[in-house]
């Protein structure tokens, strides 16, 4: 019966599947008369046994129904691709919340980190496999299979994780780089080689192995976490193949901070987030030196020239502001979630550390419009992780020393040198 | 952190783990506020959006905490141990119940259906396999490695589910003969043999597959069911595999049958079970032929000699009696659930009908005792399944016609011709 | 000592290596005095100890350190390859033959039938591989992973041959259409398509297997035959898994045909290889009508003329001369080796037979240049392919009904049926 | 026609199988008029063209006949075992040689190393396998299955070389302990155990690999050489999995000691071999004290003592003496081919050296009858082997200081201290 109605719901029209969804969210409620009987007794006196018995008797018939819809082979491809589609029409349906808050429990459940295959993607893998990952690339696209098999050449590093039910569907998959100190940069990353000789030295000679993209496969499985564990485990996997590897680090997209900055610069204070020497680099760049006028519009000015990031005096011009203004974005937390950046939200929450802010690490267009090309490195230290983690819980963003001084000197410091002993931490505002 | 309490678990006392689960059970609980306020509003207005809010607010955070304990390697099979331990506690401590709850709640979840694996096991399958079958085998014990080899013969099939989380951990399986006609006793299934040559004429001549064992391994997952779809499954990889097997039946105890009817003996209305020819055979071989005494105390009496079941005057006395009491004990439906036999109930409900009753067919001591030596074979007709599920459903017992024939006339017919036109069904009484 | 020389021939220059090969041929020779005596004894008295022992003798020591070479890890592929670079040599350096002669028989002997492995090759095989298949098609160029991926459809079959100690590394293949009917012409094969679902249904649809392309992979296995082995197991593949596929056919070029016919057509009897109605045909496309003139030289005439192929009345001109003389041109035995040329005296030395020869069945300028646009299918009828190859042995070239009309009747048919009945078999020459 | 051939063979009775084998022998002969000529020019001028021109013409068809009973599935198997029966018949019909000669050829170039796959043997190893290992192993019977579990525990490793074309069948496997120190008995390494913790505990201890059994499995491949190669290659799996583990050994058998020792007593100088102390002690506990008597009868006196291997003063009496004679006859070259005892042989042949005698280190009934249950030690010095190879050689057998010790001393000594700077080697005689 299971296999009929997932054939029946394969050839349904939109519509169709939206009236399904209804159904399934006005029927199979849980039955009201024990639920009534057991909220009762709950309030009457809430024991641990009533507490069992109402969980029990709230279970709704639907999930007995989705756990069955589960059983035939496809099931779960079918109910992940069924979550996708709900997704899409919550925002229009928001009744329809029930349903989805089903779906995800038991896709919670079901892709519990237990069950996750952690697998090496690599030029030996199927083609079938492959092109998903061409798919699915979502932070530097993936320019067909001359590109991927650039980002899977031996210097090179990329893993899945996968699902016994889903054979041959990646969850998630991070690429990563094995070179020679911090990459600053991700262009040169991604560059094509071709020299099989030239890669197998790097990747025997690297000391760092940078996370230049991370990314969800699954649109289904959406609030359903694998990132954290992915990174974790292939640092593990990195460690015990290549013991030289001393460093592992991302190397990370700003995707808020433009969004902010506009924002930021609106504000009555916004000329004070300039120091006196920036002030007069942008006026030299970009405005006549002599005039007074405004600070923060002469950086506007810069910004909004064609191929600015192309010219190299304005380019040295916006550098300082600009760097410094992204940090501030990303160790200012916001009440006790970190920061607003999305991106520096997760590794920050997994235990990394800030460890630098590159300018003009990404000069896509993407790159540009999102963040003034400006990347950054999240470092994952096996040995600090829980400690960073918990700070961060407790409301800290954790630094390296030259990312504190890019807050805390006058001007820039030409040399990054980054002393362990000197990490610092930034408290969140006392209020 | 799963890791090390893992870890700590594994090396705690008996009572330190009762501790535990009493601390599991104690703490852990839905937050009271939330839980409640849900409650009322629910109580209020029992809407589909009310009653998910109860069910997340009544989520305990002891799942979570166990869904944790499953991330680690090796976290499911722990899970699976621990409920094994938990639940021969529970007897002694009832209240650690909603610890039980949950694990049941979570395994079920995580063994469903969709995500295990059919195998085939045979001479090629691992050792560390194999020692597994002899150990759990319940229901024909193993005896070591060359009953094993008899019994993944070219004329056998094992056939069990594995999960990914528990690789080399068989979960339930089931023992296959594959013969000519319906195998009436197991000791010849049993019987050693050893020449290939004629296992694999016969494995290609067979026209009937008979289910003579299944059991279930893990005690921690009692309760989730997989004997249905097991034997379903193999079903259908046998027709595959092997298009000449037109029959599919068990050959299965009668676990209760002495239980019930030593009951049923003591009754006032006991001796009107005895047919008239029935008792003047017992009258002939165990009592006085001129005695008129109780007929059912005969009955008693020759069960009651030693080895009966060895003599073959005493043996075909008993045949006609107990054959037909057995018939009447598996289709005698007990309120809307089947008949009190459990192996019965679980083939019946299954959609299996009950084909024939075979007088001796074990003679094992364990048969005598349970069942006076007798077996059953239900029959597996995969267009009648559904059909006879749907029938059960509605309280019926499916049987053959020589079945209910055995019921009917006042004498046990000397040959059971079964005509599939005669199929009949034994409805429930009305009342 | 084996992995060193590997080593150091691994980085030889050109000249090092043929040295290196020098040094091989003129040492490690057989013991002189015991292959004198042997031979000696052989030429006193041939019996089949002294011939064996003329065997043991006359092995040169060249092959055990062949042998030897093989032991290490990669050591078959580098002789492999050694071979490779051998054979190229060899016409400059006749001398070498030897070490030739001893590489191909170990060769040989390595890659014996008995230990190759059929493997199905389709999406789901490494990209490793795939990439291989792109650099060794050599019948029908493939443009890349789109047009790959076309070729390995669900309609389509590639299947190769491998050795296990070249793993990754596909010996011989062989591209299959499953279509409908006996395909005249390559390109439609060859054609996007891209919608899965009507290629399912194509797969499920078809009758006939067409085997478009047979490529060899390893130019230093030249002279070590697969091809034979490769079609006649894939055609048992196929039926095994499509039993509704009826027809196995190739669609093949004629490699030959334009050397022969320019041959030919120089010879003083040339204009009888025309029919008069073809003459007259030619003299109005290509020739003033009026005109007596050559007649060869209207052939001639129009086959220069540019882009022939694409004038549907020039096409129909050329059309009853060429696929005439192509029948004449492979059905003509040269002396008891079949017929001249290389694919035909494959196929038919295979057991397969001529039977239809298909006009501009390939206008991609290869088929032009080589065959005037002309394809031809050898059918392999599993039934008759033993008796096709010993009529082959004995000299004949089996061909369809079809093909034996058009040799004979002095207009080429409308139709083309072939009705089985009337299978006729060319005999060679009495001479 | 190959599986036609083979079906045919399958069935023969032997002596038809002995007439199929004649008729291999007396035709298929190499082409005599070839042959002839190529012998010709050879004796008149022999250039390496010459060479191997006779080495091609004095193939015979046979091997040819036999590659292709090779290609089919099943075919290697088959000849396998077509030799295996033609060993043992060859003794008697010494004409059927050429057919081994050529069996012998095809499977040594079958067999070569680089196709060889190693894999280690364990309790996941399929069972069809396992069940193998009872039944070759050849040196320390395996006792079933539990025994069988024990060799296979933790602190044991099992590795065999297996060939593609024979799945599932072992060429030849070598048993190894992990323990402390150097093995000197064999009963403790055999011993059941059965305590996982233990076993674990010890592998993870270790620091010596000792080499306890070693099996050849297939009676066809006889006088293919596995063992050199297994051995190595096992030192080498060994040293990647635990970087622990120092020490190399086996420890070994004297096969020929025994035999040796019964004639060299009856030389007429065999008195001189024992010393004076050695003779006191037999008189003290064989003889009476007081009588001069011959002392080479008082050893045989002892050593035809019931069970005096049991006794500990009959024990201590015979060390000396025996430890001594071994030592010598292990020493002693035989011309150029190394040691009497082809054990030794083969070892010192494969660069192992001598290095510690055990006295009673096989006290099962054949350990006694061999070799008075005497074991030994042959080391792998992954450094040495290939100097040690080389010295063995040129004629000399390399023991360790203790060895030599044991030959020089006029007593035994009491400590076997090893220094490595002490080793020796003793020279071939002059002659």
């Amino acid at each position: 019966m299971a296999r009929a109605l997932h054939a029946a719901i394969g050839e349904f029209e939109a519509k169709d599947r939206l009236a399904f969804y209804r159904f399934l969210v006005e029927n199979f409620l849980p039955p009201e008369a024990q639920l009534r009987a057991a909220a009762e007794a709950y309030l009457a006196e809430p024991t641990p046994e009533h507490a069992t018995q109402v969980a029990e008797a709230a279970e709704p018939a639907r999930q007995e129904l989705l756990r069955r819809m589960n059983m035939v082979p496809g099931g779960t491809a079918a109910l992940v691709a069924m979550r996708r589609d709900l997704l899409t029409n919550l925002g229009n349906e928001p009744n329809l919340k029930p349903l989805d808050v089903d779906l995800r429990h038991l896709l919670a459940s079901w892709f519990n980190r237990g069950f996750l295959d952690l697998r090496r993607i690599d030029w030996q893998t199927p083609a079938a496999v492959l092109e998903k990952l061409i798919a699915y690339e979502a932070v530097h696209e993936i320019q067909g299979w001359d590109d991927l098999r650039r980002r899977l050449a031996p210097d090179r590093r990329c893993f899945a994780f996968f699902h016994p039910a889903l054979p041959g569907e990646p969850l998630i998959f991070v690429e990563v780089a094995l070179i020679s100190g911090l990459a600053a940069a991700v262009q040169p990353l991604l560059a094509a080689d071709g020299d099989e000789r030239a890669e197998r030295a790097r990747e025997q000679a690297a000391d760092t192995a940078i996370f230049y993209s991370i990314s969800n496969c699954q649109a289904g499985l959406r609030g359903v976490a694998f990132g954290n564990f992915l990174i974790k485990q292939v640092v593990e996997e990195l460690k015990a193949e290549l013991p030289r590897l001393g460093r592992f680090s991302t190397l990370s997209p700003v995707p808020g901070l433009r969004r902010w900055l506009d924002k930021r610069l609106l504000e009555p204070d916004a000329a004070e987030v300039l120091r006196e020497a920036e002030v007069a680099a942008l006026r030299l760049t970009v405005g006549e030196a002599s005039q007074p006028g405004n600070p923060v519009a002469l950086l506007h000015r810069l910004l909004e020239m064609e191929d600015w990031w192309k010219d190299a005096m304005l380019v040295e011009a916006a550098r300082a502001p600009l760097t410094r203004l992204c940090t501030i974005y990303l160790t200012t937390p916001q009440g006790g979630r970190g920061p607003a950046d999305p991106v520096a939200r997760f590794h920050l929450g997994n235990g990394a550390r800030l460890e630098r802010v590159n300018w003009l690490g990404n000069v896509a267009s993407r790159g540009i419009r999102e963040s003034y090309g400006i990347m950054v490195n999240y470092l994952y230290d096996p040995e600090q992780i829980e400690a960073n983690h918990e700070a961060f819980v407790r409301g800290a963003i954790v630094c390296s020393a030259a990312v504190n001084a890019l807050l805390e000197t006058p001007a820039l410091p030409t040399a990054m040198a980054q002393p362990k002993a000197a990490i610092r931490t930034r408290r969140p505002p006392k209020d």
